[in-house]
């Protein structure tokens, strides 16, 4: 994952432009990607696809010619969506269009104008201190005309049409952690799906430009978000933080409690969240309209980490052993989601014989394997046609996974079958 | 409001008689107050309005003919009720008379007899200390005779029949916190709701007798209770304890929420208590036939303070500022149920665009004013239908104040509207 | 209780055999028992009763013909439900054959192994230690044999068919407190039902081998178990660690909250445990076939105590004074259980007049009896039919007694009466 990230950090993505096409291109090496093209000014709810945006150049020289703020060293140094300019500025008129941070002022911030017509460029705040007055020539060759908006999709079918929702943004230039470290988990996350022999759910996975990216989407795909019964939106899983699950709106889904679940018996640290409508595209995902049982499950999130929307947030800052960590985190929640079954014991007046079977201990009063013996009287005590296996998981206060092996190994015994619908 | 308490203080009242009449006279001079006369021996569901108590003297003279104890210093020294008496007593038979507080012996206590005929004076535990054998006149020049019971009611007309009940009782003699303080409160409640252009709910004003009095009110009212919607008990706001909320019978009515809002919005500190039924007229109010939505929004609770039901329940105790705060929180509750409404986003399916209306900060990621944005989007967000206005505020935990200012922007802005019945 | 169980100990109980007639008669002295034979082979549900299992006699002798492991110094030393076996073997194969406790080495441990075919012996890790390489005679003359497994029954009529539960496990041999302590609370419990004048449900108490037994019974009594409305397990109730409560499945059924209740208003230390599918006959009767009503009120729980399942489970380790403690309690849950009836106020529309009926102290603001005052209050205040007894108790936090006294008081006084249905 590390690896795909390096290989799309330098791209210059947007909301919009060749940036998203070419990082498409790459995933789409990895897992079968469906590329959807919205026009501008195609109405998308209350919204409207914006002109596209592309870069070829943008420099800040000073009276000697030299580049002091260069958009091939980084393209953070413009603001994302900036107008074309081309003029000669004093030190004064410069420094109202270069944002800084003069509290992290070795760092060149990131910032965007999508729907207000600015030009703009940022720098690292000890550079900016360091300049006298000259005449700058400020150059933004970029452009801003009708085009479209580009997301990828990636569908992987399951035995129902009902789906698994996972999304993350792409729609940031040299981030890591922000936008990159949810692209590599979630094109890995592919990769792992499609190699499954059995899934009970169909899988889409949605690589999109942030908020109007979703809000097209959405908007296009109204008809069929009922058969959206889970999701997820991966962001920020590349750093050493702890995770955090943020919460769907409607708090208590089966998602919300197969993460909560998997946090709670990993050797992790971990934090939830309730949701609250700020964040990623879960706001689109969750709003009222829609109410989709869609999370968020991250490690630290967005605005609390020091390198966040900054150059901090580069290579170094994710890593590939903490990638590895968020994607088993993903795959055994979708573990939990697929294995989340009603069972029914077919002894349900008293406890079957186990013993008869070879599945209780043969000397009374001699213990040794107690978990595996108590996750069967569980499993067998609650099998009553009501419970999922999640909810066995969260009375007993056992791991999911091992409930999961006992309920095989009882079906094989003829003592539990699968309820029928 | 501390002016009032000290209009009011020198008079003797009780739960009938002249001083309660008196008082009405006073109140009514600052707000409109319509007074009902519940004759003796009317029957009240259980109970009966008993004969009317007056006094114009009474005293404890020594064998020098010294009143060393005299009505006039403090109507406290004569048990509220007390039978008329005129004799000649030993120290013996005196001490079985006069009750006094060993355990704060400068200080008279407040005793009443309503229903037992009895006679009795209050005194200074040090006052009888200090007495030796002697021969006493004992003189209560009181009548008990058929009457009536006096109540008070001010009513402001809003846009609906549906009430705000707001209660106080008018019943104790000298002692300011405990009683003094709710006439005061709600007198000037009145004058600020007489002037308010538009109410959404009308409000009830009652000053009436603890427990007889509220039960006669309700034993007249009783086809009309069921306009009131929410209520409070007005009582002890004058002291300088922190704030107590004892909830409704029912616990969890928007009264109950509106109040424990405020108080976790206000600077000050508080304690929420459960309902009891003991206390004040809330007995009645929440009696199981009423059940009605009547909390009780005090300072320090009876009983609890040092000074109840003693002289020391005077003047100083309870101040100006002590009285403005708790006048404060009160219409804060009030501005809560007024604007306790259900709005219904526009855009209920993904976030309107704030951006292209003003509403949204210009330059993505400079943050700034971060808590009207959340604000707006917690609005947006929880504006299905389902939520009231109080629902928004307790699940985002932001102020209600702020959430209803933002309400009416996004109103005024096309994008929210009130929900229609 | 402490004298029946001397009574008992020495007996050499199992699932089935004579040890189990035995201890029934000896209740049947002290309490009217009907007993129920099963015949080996019967089918109960998923079970099969096994054979009868019955031991004359049992011993380990060294070379020189020294009993160095003898059945009649405790019956423990025998792995219960042993195959018969007489045999020379060397010290190899003989450790082979005899369990002991290395962590507790002066300690005999206690072992079954009812449904698998072996022969074994249990002593002391001290002992076994000291021995050396000989020649061992090992001897158990032990039958298998069709029979029959034996439970008894004691029914106790109430005015209604509605049933209480009361069960307790007779397969332990020489083990006080893991069965014997049941079986004498039962007994003596069942003494006292006797004696009541008036009982509203009738009893019946249980007196069963462990699992088997519960299952046979249920098996037996299917079409009845509808009339079980609430149910105990007594088991480990005469050591003297606290309390321990664990609920029935369901987890708030009026027996949980009653015995919850009396923990909470006793003096003692206790812990309440949520469910769990592993334990004493509750695993059956809350199977989720039958679901029922039915908790384990003990102190500590098996496995939890080092004298568990050894030989230190002896006539020291149980005391007569926690046997009565136990018994109070269970008598006292038993009452609450008894006494949780609906009472509605003839007053239901304000307080009723108490003091006219001398209920209420006559002095206003002068506190003596509070909290009977209080209890009183919260009576009126809940009598809307819609609150049983412990609702009243639970909501007040008051002491179940004391409101019980009240309401009685109330009914006598004409202000409260039991609901009809």
């Amino acid at each position: 994952m590390h690896r795909l990230i390096e290989e799309l950090y330098p791209i210059c993505r947007s909301i919009t432009g060749d940036g998203v096409r070419d990082t498409l291109g790459i995933i789409g090496q990895n897992i079968p990607l469906e590329i959807t093209e919205v026009a501008t000014g195609s109405k998308v709810f209350d919204w409207e696809v914006p002109r596209e945006w592309n870069v070829n150049d943008a420099y800040v020289k000073n009276g000697s010619g030299e580049r002091i703020i260069d958009f091939n060293a980084s393209n953070l140094h413009v603001v994302n969506y900036s107008q074309p300019v081309n003029a000669k500025v004093d030190l004064e008129e410069l420094k109202q269009h270069v944002h800084t941070l003069p509290d992290q002022p070795e760092l060149v911030p990131y910032r965007t104008s999508y729907y207000q017509e600015q030009w703009g460029f940022c720098a690292s705040h000890t550079l900016m201190q360091g300049l006298g007055e000259d005449t700058y020539e400020v150059c933004i060759d970029s452009s801003l005309k009708d085009g479209s908006l580009t997301y990828g999709e990636c569908y992987i079918e399951g035995s129902s049409t009902d789906e698994v929702l996972l999304s993350c943004h792409v729609c940031h230039p040299s981030l890591c952690n922000d936008n990159l470290s949810g692209i590599a988990l979630l094109t890995f996350l592919g990769k792992a799906l499609k190699k499954r022999r059995h899934l009970r759910y169909s899988y889409r996975l949605l690589f999109i430009p942030a908020t109007i990216g979703s809000i097209a989407w959405l908007s296009k795909n109204e008809k069929n978000v009922h058969r959206i019964k889970h999701g997820l939106v991966a962001t920020c899983v590349g750093d050493g933080g702890r995770f955090t699950y943020k919460k769907s709106r409607r708090g208590n889904t089966e998602v919300d409690r197969a993460a909560i679940h998997c946090l709670q018996h990993s050797n992790s640290d971990y934090l939830v969240k309730e949701f609250f409508p700020y964040g990623y595209d879960e706001r689109q995902y969750c709003s009222p309209g829609f109410d989709l049982p869609v999370g968020c499950l991250m490690r630290s999130p967005h605005g609390e980490y020091a390198e966040y929307h900054t150059s901090a947030d580069n290579l170094d800052f994710v890593r590939a052993e903490y990638l590895q960590e968020s994607l088993e985190l993903y795959l055994n929640v979708i573990s939990v989601i697929e294995g989340n079954i009603v069972y029914v014991s077919k002894n349900l007046k008293c406890e079957p014989q186990l013993g008869k079977r070879g599945l209780y201990k043969a000397i009374g009063g001699d213990d040794g394997q107690g978990d595996r013996q108590l996750a069967m009287l569980w499993v067998l005590n609650l099998a009553d046609g009501k419970h999922a296996l999640l909810d066995m998981a969260e009375r007993s206060g056992m791991d999911f996974r091992l409930l999961g092996k006992i309920a095989g190994t009882l079906c094989e015994n003829g003592l539990l079958e699968v309820q029928k619908d």
